[in-house]
């Protein structure tokens, strides 16, 4: 390829940018809405504007950095997002509207003219720890969800959306919905281990996750540990192991891109010589393809039938969220693995096992996702690392996949 | 058989000791040691001093009532206790030595004088609850536990047992270790829904449990439920169901007095999106055969390895307790077979799945138990109930047991 980001360039903003909120280990936590996430707009708002970029604060607080094309027509839209879990990583989100702003910055210095505009947009409150609905910035920019909707959330630590919006200073007047991009393309960490492990450079990303969690109570029979045969047992704590035991079954039964996870199990009354009356814990599902993730429901929701059957307790589920996975578009699709052919970068197709605001934007536009390795697959943790050679891959793909898209 | 015990009599015996720490719910709460157990001692001596017998409280506050026989040879001994869990029922224990007392009026109205003396002890602190050490009395009576071990001991409300022994009045003179039995005969509730659901009316028990606890914890790895492919993981919540499925494939292979149960679990991180890193929970393993819970541990001890390979996590182990099990002795399990067969009563052999007074007084004379059923299996609960026609069958077979043991 003729030309490359400039990956010192790309470096010196994620370091800057990871001194916002850092944390002795290395970490960051910059929680949507505080003072550190008005900080790292501030200091994000000022580097758009450093690069003479058209700068929008939408009603919700995305930040949108728009540079033109030589015509009106819809952009072609990056971005992702700069808040971040309590404790966690200097990557995720932040090395996707970085990548964004370097290769605005790039394609610059190359004086490219793209027929459409290409922008950058920093969406608030991906990661929903502070504000429970994640992805709010991005359901709002989308219009599924009303700004006033958006104001009314409530912190989990008591704030209030709206307040905190306006008290910040990026309650902006820029209309949600009123933007309509030609495409969508995230770059972002893979946060989890498959590029690392098989030393893939590139991940094109098929479609991104849906999930379903469930909690299920089982309710069996306290009783003496000792002095109950086994023939008289109904133990909702084995018929729970059944369960978890059945989860990894289903996951190997339904494809690489089935994942069944128990992550949290109590038992009733928990003592050590009492067969457990009461088993609750939880089901997380996912899959990148709505019909195998129903069939994974459906067949867990079969076995579920079966141990009560089998062992004499009851059995009950509570859906506790449920998120329809989105495809990616093959024309993204086609047009990042272009890109990684390219530059003759090691890279493959998966799907994002993770949720990000893509998801949301599948909906409204087409749309695809650039992953790039995770060391040890850590994410969400001081300890999550990307090299900066593989920053700098994922952003080269990223540039020349939406230069591409817009019509250089 | 020409003569039965006095069911009105026991009955009410029954109902008297019941009141003392007596729930609004129909339960008991008599903690040992308290003033609650000092009221329901002071009952019982009360009541063996009407019968005459020869009074004993011993160093560790062990109740003995003894009825001479026309020789000094070892005496027949019954026995239980008086204390009972914190919202215990009226049986547990009491049972056993009203129908001691019960027994014993009865021989001396149908003035029969028996060669060997016959006695009724009511063991201190049995159950554990105050005094960790389960079953302090007994183990003292025999000498397995010295008197100053058994006052050292540090209550969970901090207080300590010597003190407290001291306070209530109950810190005998008469030695232990001095009384030795020709045999010992415990009569007690079933605790278990054996002999309720198949409608036997005495329970003739051939074993009293062993038992096996192990903390069991698993390290695995953490790692996000929607990024981690299924091959990648190291499932720490898994690897522990899978266990607790096998606990039942190990009871189930061993034969019917095999018991394993796994009541306590925890995961850590335990979050609904995160494989488990961790996994710590119990296995309660037990059986009234030495050499067969051996096997239980050894088997059990496999798989774990074989977990350990196949889910790439490591497996430790503690042992949180190891009681050897015990057989009761054939002469006692003749003689109380003999007596409900005279009697006509519906009955089986079975071990003893919880442990007893029973357990320690077979390491240190020839011992048996007599079960009565426990209307569906429940024990240590105010809803503890067996019927007043049981609870006399059960007296009528002790009182020919031990008539028959002491050489009428």
């Amino acid at each position: 390829m003729e030309f490359k980001i400039n990956k010192a360039r790309f470096d010196q903003r994620l370091a800057e940018l990871a001194k916002i909120g850092a944390r002795q280990d290395g970490g960051v936590s910059r929680l949507a809405l505080t003072d550190e996430d008005k900080a790292a707009r501030d200091l994000v708002v000022g580097w758009m504007k450093e690069l003479n970029l058209q700068v929008h604060i939408d009603q919700v607080g995305n930040l949108i950095g728009i540079l033109p094309g030589k015509t009106a027509e819809e952009p072609v839209v990056m971005g992702s997002h700069i808040d971040t879990v309590p404790a966690g990583g200097r990557f995720d989100g932040a090395a996707g509207v970085l990548a964004g702003l370097e290769v605005l910055e790039t394609i610059q210095e190359q004086k490219i003219q793209t027929r459409r505009p290409i922008a950058v947009i920093a969406f608030t409150n991906e990661e929903g720890v502070r504000y429970r609905t994640d992805m709010i910035g991005s359901r709002a920019f989308c219009g599924f969800l009303s700004p006033k909707q958006a104001y009314a959330a409530r912190g989990t630590d008591g704030s209030n959306f709206g307040e905190e919006l306006k008290r910040i200073g990026y309650a902006g007047e820029f209309l949600c919905g009123s933007l309509h991009p030609h495409a969508y393309v995230e770059y972002h960490i893979e946060q989890g281990p498959v590029l690392d492990q098989q030393q893939i450079t590139v991940g094109v990303v098929t479609g991104i996750t849906g999930i379903s969690w469930q909690e299920v109570t089982i309710e069996g029979q306290a009783n003496h540990a000792g002095t109950t045969p086994t023939a008289m047992r109904h133990d909702a704590g084995l018929a729970a192991a059944r369960v978890i035991v059945y989860l990894r079954e289903l996951a190997n039964s339904l494809g690489e891109n089935q994942r069944a996870t128990c992550g949290t199990i109590a038992f009733l009354p928990n003592a050590i010589n009492v067969i457990p009356a009461k088993a609750v814990f939880s089901v997380d599902l996912r899959n990148s393809d709505e019909s195998v993730l129903m069939e994974a429901e459906l067949r867990l929701g079969d076995f579920l039938k079966r141990v009560e059957g089998e062992d004499g307790v009851s059995i009950n589920t509570v859906q506790l969220a449920r998120i329809q996975p989105e495809a990616c578009h093959p024309d993204i699709i086609t047009a990042i693995t272009q890109s990684a052919q390219d530059f003759d970068y090691r890279h493959r197709v998966m799907m994002s096992g993770a949720v990000h605001d893509a998801l949301i934007m599948a909906r409204y536009c087409p749309t695809g996702m650039i992953f790039v390795p995770s060391k040890n697959g850590i994410s969400h943790s001081p300890a999550e690392y990307t090299s900066l050679d593989d920053l700098e891959a994922g952003a080269n793909v990223l540039c020349h996949t939406v230069l591409n898209l817009s019509k250089r």
